[in-house]
Parts: structure tokens; C-alpha cells; sequence
């Protein structure tokens, strides 16, 4: 063990935020001549490229998510914090956390985005989005509760509306919630239900540009959209969300504004920096691009703080003119670890290249044997694409300890076409069917005292 | 499909709890001359003994739990309703759900039992109990941030608070989960924290009678004990828990009374009849049992009401003077398969003969390769009884579909000894490690605005 005078002659590394960016730039740092202490609220490191699949019952929270201790614990120079940053000091180099203060002489911010409603803030409740564990298992909760709530009704109707599904956005995770879905109503829930054919559902991505998945070639677009609707989803571009208000979604397509009862509304549209980006601008006289995101230099840092640097989601890097790097996981990873590498040139005062973004490809599934494809000049659908997409994840997953479960689960689940984790929990657990006096969703239910079942 | 007028045609079994006794009756009574109704509040059933892997990080919820539909939607004669019981009428026959009514020619109750905190039901909120997976969620939740703030406290006193863990009931329940959070303190931890040696930990067991596991043979008790010992928990029997205020625990011993700081106390001892008990004690003259239990006819019925049984948990059933059957799993299965074939039978005109409880042993884990096992005559310990233990829980999980997952889930922490599931999640998952005023658990942080991370 590496004492404490040791310790503090090596220069302090503090990372905030243990999602992609934050993880790789500490595993790249392990062992190395810094101290590191990575700081996060939550004490595991989550897979949020899978995180869909939480949503709609098929693997299970702990399935995507590592425990950050069990990650780094074998670095002796990587102390793991679970703690909120509430501010920064870029002049006495202090980050300010509950009650305590933090001296570094690097800092890394890779504290990521949240979800953004353009403005409409109150459209939250109904219409969740999905960043946390948390948000997942509302999701979860949501969708097989209005299964439940269909089965239940006898107005034809509300249970129309109960068994309308809209997802507003078109991005990769739209097309996965909506892809999944679509599997849950056709085939998975087809024989569980009495009074109600699950088929019947109607499943509504809603997407504002010409296409789903903009950032993809347009062909493979086009691919998607084809299989999306082979599984029985409605996709319906150039279209946007203008209000959400008593579970009934209005939808603007050009001159046409529709109306669309659904209890069951969610948000894969739109992203919004963390709080740490206004931080930055406060203290450190960062700028912010529209989505509050930090514009920073070539080699990451913050304009005018060589120690301050953002990686992944909340950094904004345009190379040259080029558009900002999408904000996905092979983005953060190679950031982070570029950070790294830039902190141990520094130490051997060798001179740091610009930071420059190896691009492998996109990938984006859309159902069992559904998934697309676009690696530099070779772009495929199908089968293939869908193994490609299955080992890209596994190939991710392998560096921390949930690899083996979730490929023995997805096996599982692709013979027998099961999904084991539609479970209904939380607080409101109860069947909460009941709509309020304006027609809204209510989220937990008046306690009638029941009894106990 | 069965056309409505036939179904009405076959008479009417209504079942009331999905959890062992009720799920086993109606998959007995599956595509049957019945027509079935399984209500319960939750949309699916949970394997109950394996919960507290849940509660210290090892499996997750959906690893032990199975979709009611699911299992059930094979079988066209059964319908599934996920609704709350609030009433019941023997008179017309008739169930009072929430807003509505359902008849039944006979009525299966299985609505099992809940923690009973000996009238102290104010000690609920510092000292959980374990019987749903919000509750498993919540004791991990507890088990985890307890270790995190003992690495964030300064002062050694609270400290040595935080890092010791009070499980209060010696039965199969609290042996399970003392061996469990003693091989995360003494081993899966070890090495994740910087300022606290997680083997420091006390991990402190505490029965009212003179052994742990009072049901089983002294000799058993006499090894899981010493097994128990072995892993590092502190054993105290004919002790009993007095008060639990300000995250003190007084125990008495005796003569001796002892005040025991501990910010994680988990509760295992004590049940309660659910509700449904005191309902049929209103409306069917149901003699109950101290602990609220229906004191049960030599055929599983309600005393004078041959048409409604209870079987499981909330059933109170002494064979010619004996003791009650105790509350476990393999009892409730066998009355729910006895019910359900005492329905054919009376159907086909046969005499049923009286329940038999077919006793195929005792089982406990302590631990990796500790574990007790009575079988008739035959009494083991070590490594082959936690061998027969995890063959005899796959056993029962075969009839559903987690078999595979949790089997390989089990190998890979045998072999790693690792615990991938220890989330800490929820609505309190900020590390919420103030203590308020009077020195109490603070179930939820006030939020003081940190910076999203």
C-alpha cells in the first residue's frame, strides 16, 4: 500500500463521473505515477447502450452495471468516491463536494447529459426518458402495467389508448424501445393476455427530420425503417411533438396536426448538458454550445485551463469545422483515454497530439435478427448485422464481469423467445390504472387499503 | 379458445396469492373441467427462499422471479388478474376486488404472511424486513451505503456504527443473510476500500430461543452455528431485542442489557398474518392464531365453509395435535396440489382424504459451501449439504424459466466469488449517509442541489 506522503507527491487526478468517459480515462491511469479519485453518485458503472433492454423486460439492472470498486479496486492509486460535486475552484484547484472540499491538479469532467423536453419540462412525468437504472425500470413498470391496464378495461376506448405506445425520437434509442416493444406486443405477450389481443397494439416512433437514425448513411435509414415496420411499428417521420397534455400527444406532420390518445408515452428525443457544464461556464469561463454542452480545445481541455478537461457526452469537439462528435460510447472511451495518455506525456514532457477520433462504425438493433450496420464503406442489415451488434456489446461488456450472464441470457432469450424480467416494481407498484380528474397518468395510486396479497 | 358460455358452464376456482400455495394449485388445475382466476397484486411469482441473495448483491430480482402469465398463459382455462382483494362474502359467493365484484364456486386463499414486529411496528422504518423485492432492494441498498459511508466517516465511533450490522432472528432468514454479509465484509470487499478495513466489520446475530434455527435437529443448530462462527458473524441466542431507537439496539440477555450502536439492522423474526386472515375471520367465523394465521379444517377449509381454503403461509394447520406446519415453501406447494386435487375430486364424486405433509427435510445455507441439511435420518453439513441445497432450490426453480441463469449466476460467483448485483439504487440512492437530529437512519437525503453527476 502506497502511504500517504507517497501519495501526495504524486500529482492528483480527480475524475467526475463513472460512466464511459470517467471509467476508461481511470483504468488507463491505474498504476500509473498520479494519484486518481473518481467521483461519482452512484456507486456502479452502467452500460447504457443496453440500457433499453431493462426497459423492456429483458435483462435485468445488474446484468448492464459494475460495481466502480469492483472495476478499480485493484489499483492502489484509484480511490473511488461515491459523492456529488457541487462546485469547482479553478484558481485554488478545489472541487467542492457535500460539506467537504477536494484539492486536484488535474481535473476530468465526464459527467455526461440528461434528457431534454426543448423547453417543456412538465411533459416529464408523462413521457419519461431514459438515462438511469431508474428510468428503466419506470419504463418497465409503465409498459407492462398498461398491458395489465388494457386487460382490465372495458371501454374500448381508454383500452386503445392503454395499448398505444408512442416514442418520440427516432435516434438509436427510439428504434430499440420501439423495435422491442413491437417484439413484447406481437409475439412475447401474444398468448398471456384474455380479454385483450396484445396484437393490437399500436406502436408510434415519431421522429422530426426525414428519417429515423439521422446520424446513419441514409440506405441503412431506409433499411431500418423497413424492419421497424415488418415488426409491426408505425413510423412516422418529419413529425413533431407540440404538446403532451391529459395523455393525448399532439403530433405536427407539416399542415396536419393529429391527436393521439396513449397512456404510454416515451422520450428518446433531445439531450441537455449536466449541471457541470454550467459550472464550468461560471468558474472557468467556459462556452456552451446550444445543449449546453462545453466547447473545448483540440487536446480536450477547457480554453485557458490546461487542467481541466471534459470527455464524452458533455464535451462538444468539432475538429476542424466538422460537425460535434455524436455522443456515444466509443467517443467517451477513446477520450478518456486520450486524457490519459495526455497526463502521462505531460509527466514525461513529451508534447500531446490534438485528440483525433477513430470512428469504427454504427451500429443500431432493432429486433431479434434486425439490426443495422455501417462500418466505414461496409454497411449490412439482417442477421449479420444483428450478430455484429450482439458481439460489439459482448466485446464491450468483456472488460468488467458481466459478459458471461448476459450472453447466456440473450442465447436464452433468442431460442425461446422469452423475456424473464417483465416484472412490475417499485413504489406505485400496485396496478395504478387509474387515470386522474384531467385524464392524466397516475403515477401511484390512492391507497384504498387493499388487502394484503 | 373456450367460449364464455362454456367456461360459465364449469365451475368457478378463484385463487387469491401467486406465491407457492396459490401458483401450485392452479397450475394443478390447469386445462381442468375448472374454470381458474388467479389474482394478485403483483404480475408475477417470486421464489421467496433465494430473496436474500437478493438483498446482498448476488442475484437480481428477476433471477428469482417469474411472469404469473408467464407461467400460467398456457393453460386456456386460467385467467390472470392483477388486482387487490379488499373483501369477501361467503354468502353469494362473491370476491370484492377494487371497484368491483367477482363470483366463485370456491375460493383458494393464499395470501401468505408479512413481518411482525412484536408491536413495535414504529421499528419498521430503521429495521426492514425481507419479503418482497422492494424490500430486498432496500436492504442492499442499506448493506452497500453502509460501507460507503463508513469510508467517508472521520469520527471512528460512527464509524465502527456504520460498519456494524445487526440481523435480528435466527432462523433460516437471518442465518442466511449473516453468513451472506459476512462474506462480503470478510471477502468480496476486502480490497475495494481505502480508509476502512472492511474485515473490521461485526456482523451480529441475535435469537430469542437457545440455538439458531430453532425448528431444526440441536445438532444442525450446534453446526450452522460454528459455521457461522467460522465466516465471522457474532452468534447471541436467548437474547431479545428490546428497543431499536436512535440506531441503538438493546438487547437483553438475562440480567444483562446491552446497548448496541449499528446503522444497518435487518429484521427476521416474526410473522404476521396478511389481511386476508382477519377478513375471513369477519366474514367466514375463521378462528385464528396468535400470529393472525386461519386455523384450518384436516382438508385445508375454513371451518364450515367447504368451498373456501387457505393453504400456505397464512394457513394454521396441526395434524392430531401436532405443531403447526411450519411456513416454508415445500408445505404451501403441497397444499395447493392437495386443493386443487381435492377439487377433481369432489368433481368426479370421490371422498377426499385429509392433508398429509410429506416432510422431505430441512435445508439452511450459511454460506460458500456451508450449509445444514436434514433429510429424515440422514443429517449433513459443509460443502455436500450447500451442494444438495443449491441442487434442491434449481430443482424448483426447473417448473419456470430462470433455472439456467441463476445456475450459471451461481457458478460464476463459486468460482470468482464475486457479487456483480450490488447495486445501490432506488429513490434514496444519493449516498445518504446524514443522520438526522435525534442520530436516526435518513431514509432520504435532503436534496441540496449537487451537481448532476
Amino acid at each position: 500500500m502506497v502511504s500517504q506522503a507517497e501519495q501526495s507527491a504524486k500529482p492528483h487526478v480527480v475524475i467526475v463521473g463513472g460512466g464511459f468517459g470517467g471509467l476508461y480515462a481511470a483504468k488507463a491511469l491505474g498504476n500509473s505515477a498520479t494519484q486518481v479519485t473518481l467521483i461519482d453518485k452512484r456507486n456502479f458503472h452502467l452500460f447504457q447502450p443496453l440500457l433499453y433492454q431493462v426497459a423492456t423486460g429483458t435483462l435485468s439492472p445488474a446484468d448492464i452495471s459494475s460495481p466502480l470498486r469492483g472495476i478499480l479496486g485493484k489499483y492502489r492509486n484509484i480511490t473511488v468516491l461515491m459523492e456529488e460535486v457541487t462546485d469547482v475552484d479553478p484558481e485554488s484547484k478545489k472541487l467542492m463536494l457535500r460539506g467537504r472540499e477536494l484539492d486536484y491538479d488535474t481535473l476530468i469532467v465526464a459527467t455526461g447529459v440528461s434528457h431534454f423536453y426543448f423547453g417543456n419540462d412538465h411533459w416529464k412525468t408523462t413521457a419519461p426518458g431514459l438515462k438511469t437504472v431508474e428510468d428503466a425500470l419506470e419504463m418497465r413498470r409503465r409498459i407492462f402495467v398498461a398491458f395489465e391496464a388494457a386487460e382490465k378495461e372495458s371501454d374500448p376506448e381508454n383500452r386503445k389508448a392503454w395499448l398505444t405506445f408512442v416514442i418520440v425520437g427516432g435516434g438509436p434509442t427510439g428504434v430499440e424501445l420501439a423495435g422491442a416493444i413491437a417484439e413484447l406486443a406481437f409475439n412475447t405477450l401474444k398468448s398471456d393476455f384474455r380479454n385483450i389481443d396484445t396484437t393490437e397494439a399500436k406502436i408510434l416512433l415519431i421522429e422530426g427530420m426525414d428519417r429515423v437514425l439521422p446520424p446513419y448513411p441514409p440506405e441503412l435509414s431506409q433499411k431500418a425503417a423497413e424492419a421497424l415496420v415488418r415488426l409491426g411499428v408505425t413510423v412516422q417521420t418529419q413529425s413533431l411533438v407540440t404538446n403532451i397534455e391529459n395523455n393525448i400527444v399532439t403530433v405536427k406532420q407539416g399542415d396536419e396536426v393529429q391527436q393521439i390518445p396513449a397512456q404510454t408515452i416515451l422520450w428518446a428525443a433531445g439531450v441537455k448538458a449536466s449541471a457541470m457544464g454550467k459550472v464550468l461556464e461560471q468558474r472557468a469561463g467556459a462556452k456552451l454550445d446550444r445543449a449546453g454542452r462545453v466547447m473545448v480545445d483540440p487536446d480536450l481541455s477547457v480554453p485557458e485551463h490546461p487542467d481541466i478537461f471534459v470527455v464524452g457526452d458533455l464535451a462538444h469537439y468539432a475538429h476542424q469545422g466538422e460537425k460535434p462528435l455524436p455522443g456515444v460510447a466509443p467517443v467517451a472511451v477513446q477520450q478518456g483515454k486520450y486524457v490519459a495518455k495526455l497526463i502521462h506525456q505531460r509527466l514525461a514532457g513529451t508534447t500531446p497530439t490534438p485528440f483525433r477520433y477513430d470512428d469504427a462504425g454504427s451500429l443500431a438493433v432493432i429486433g431479434q435478427n434486425e439490426a443495422v450496420v455501417a462500418l466505414k464503406s461496409l454497411k449490412l442489415t439482417g442477421a449479420i448485422a444483428w450478430f455484429i451488434w450482439i458481439f460489439a456489446h459482448i466485446y464491450y461488456l468483456i472488460e468488467f464481469d458481466n459478459k458471461l450472464i448476459v450472453m447466456i441470457q440473450w442465447m436464452w432469450n433468442y431460442f425461446t423467445r422469452n423475456r424473464g424480467a417483465r416484472l412490475i416494481t417499485g413504489e406505485s407498484s400496485l396496478v395504478s390504472v387509474d387515470v386522474d380528474a384531467d385524464g392524466n397518468y397516475a403515477a401511484a395510486a390512492p391507497n384504498k387499503s387493499p388487502v394484503e396479497v
